[in-house]
């Protein structure tokens, strides 16, 4: 594309970066900042800034915060003896979404993944193993992905933890609600009736 | 969503108010950012902030342009007695993408639309009519949205240029290049039949 402006191609090129932003879009949203006032296209691009200048990493659990401890570790109304494991701070986002937990997380930062070069010495494995053993957890329960890379950091986590009175769990694979049966996959389909729940249980929710 | 951190909150709100960006794909953007350098977001930030407070517009053509005159009328290469007419600067974008214009541009900043309560003196005419008596323009191209409103304004500029001498064209209207005849609506079918062109006209192109 030929631009007029070399400001104009310069905002383009920037958010033609962005993941999933193609050259067309990046110019349809810049041209809308470009008609838009001032006050708030500077809002747009210091919040950004402030972001990415202010956020830091929560000490205890590793999920973003502003300063010090994360609002969920802060929280007093959140159970302090249970701790949600997950992989990233976008998994935390989606939990919340839920409204139905009301523990603490420990965010790993991925997880042990030898094929992409990730052993448990890159992910915050020691640091969980330290908040159990301090924190006197009662429960930990992983929500990490359904793979084979899900399945060994678990393991090795609770080898780890072997001599810890600590409960740990899993959050259950299954059918998804509104899934249809035909088309689940065979491994999903056989864990959720290896794993099948009495009925009143079941209505009982979590 | 429920974020732990209120400035990824108010990044994520800021990327959500750009057309066609949901709250998840802000989200995934702000957390692409916040992996990225410092430096890099700083770019992305800075880039946005110089356009607005840079960009201005062409006092010829209405062009966007870094400063004084744009590119295009600053263009010793370009035929100055030639002008094409487009709503907005997207239209220039285009156009220029084709790279088979090689005259100025007029940019009237939309086309006359009552019902939007658009009149002509909302758009740049005046200033159109005042370039092609002193710049002693040949031909003026219309390439306008071909609506109503297009043909209106088409219609009063030329009204307003009647005792000039200057060659009025518009761009051609008929089956695009890949689009299926039966599929093509009455009026553009129709336009194109009676708009036909002999076979060696076709062939040598614009």
């Amino acid at each position: 594309m030929n631009f007029s402006s070399s400001l104009l191609e310069n905002a383009v090129n920037e958010f033609a970066k962005l993941p999933g932003i193609g050259k067309k879009t990046a110019l349809r949203l810049a041209l809308y900042l470009l008609k838009k006032d001032t006050a708030e296209v500077d809002a747009f691009a210091e919040a950004i800034k402030k972001m990415k200048h202010e956020v830091s990493l929560c000490p205890r659990c590793g999920n973003l915060s502003d300063n010090e401890l994360c609002t969920i570790c802060k929280d007093p109304a959140r159970k302090k003896r249970v701790i949600c494991v997950v992989e990233n701070i976008r998994d935390v986002i989606a939990i919340e979404s839920t409204h139905q937990f009301s523990g603490l997380y420990h965010v790993l930062g991925g997880i042990i993944s030898p094929l992409d070069g990730v052993g448990p010495d890159q992910l915050n494995i020691d640091s969980l193993i330290a908040r159990v053993n301090e924190e006197e957890i009662e429960e930990l329960i992983f929500a990490l992905s359904p793979n084979i890379q899900g399945d060994t950091t678990i393991y090795y986590i609770s080898k780890k933890l072997a001599d810890s009175p600590v409960k740990i769990t899993t959050i259950a694979r299954g059918i998804a609600f509104g899934g249809e049966l035909e088309y689940a996959d065979e491994l999903t389909l056989a864990r959720s009736i290896a794993n099948r729940l009495p009925i009143d249980s079941y209505v009982s929710g979590m």
